[in-house]
């Protein structure tokens, strides 16, 4: 399982997204799971801790189940606690944290999708980098820097140390 | 998806366990999802309609992308409620719902696990059958009556029809 986590806007779904595509390329049996597109089936999900949590731990839960049946999973989260990517490392056979460490400063300045905005001004709450906490991996697999690496080398960088690791 | 419902002691995880392990037998790719035992891997889901909306949600979710990997999945589970029945059977390809029709008075003279007593003295709230309502499926693909069928029939009549389904 590539876990990618980091905050809104780090660039992390791009990276998998493109990882999870050449894997399928190459005939892995892959399933991609995205935070955004995971919360669009399940709506009410809030983002409180509770509920992040609950979310999190329900999605590394169904990551562990479809990697016992020999599926490689790659995921892209802002996973804000320690403790939630720690209950799914718990869970998986091969958990490999990717920390996408894009600092705050520079998502807000890229604010893609104009959510750090509305967030500043008070229009979104609960909101990882603003007013809710982002807790860094104390010991990821990998850390990417998307300030000195381009999307292509990330990727490149993630498939030559894990492509093959499952 | 072999998908179980009916009231708590009715026998549908003693019918659920035993096609699953004969699936497995013959070689077939299957994953076996048990309500209780979920409910172990997330405790603090509660018995509200809500709650088990969205525990049933999220269960199915799981359970349509392992079938999307070729995955069968065998889901035993009261879930009294037709609407996340019908949600779950969406978002599959192929979903049989098989009812375990075993009557409210029957389930509660076996009491198995001596929950219909604990009900019955208002130790359990929100207890399915007693004060907590079970929506009968109105199309089952199968309906098993376990006073007339005995488990072995019941196990050899889902394999019969559904064994080669997937």
């Amino acid at each position: 399982m590539l876990w990618f986590t980091g905050l809104s806007g780090s660039g992390k779904s791009t990276i998998a997204e493109r990882v999870h595509a050449e894997l399928e390329r190459r005939g892995t049996e892959v399933e991609y799971i995205d935070g955004d597109a995971l919360r669009s089936v399940f709506p009410t999900t809030g983002f409180t801790r509770e509920e992040r949590e609950e979310h999190l731990r329900r999605t590394g839960y169904m990551a562990s189940r479809l990697e016992a049946h020999g599926i490689m999973v790659v995921a892209s989260f802002v996973s804000p606690y320690r403790e939630s990517r720690d209950f799914i490392r718990k869970l998986c056979r091969n958990f490999v944290e990717i920390y996408v460490s894009t600092p705050l400063d520079e998502c807000e300045r890229r604010d893609v999708k104009r959510l750090y905005a509305r967030a500043r001004r008070g229009e979104i709450r609960n909101f990882t980098g603003i007013d809710d906490p982002y807790e860094p991996p104390s010991h990821p697999e990998l850390t990417l820097d998307t300030r000195s690496s381009s999307v292509d080398q990330s990727v490149a960088q993630v498939l030559e140390r894990f492509g093959d690791y499952f």
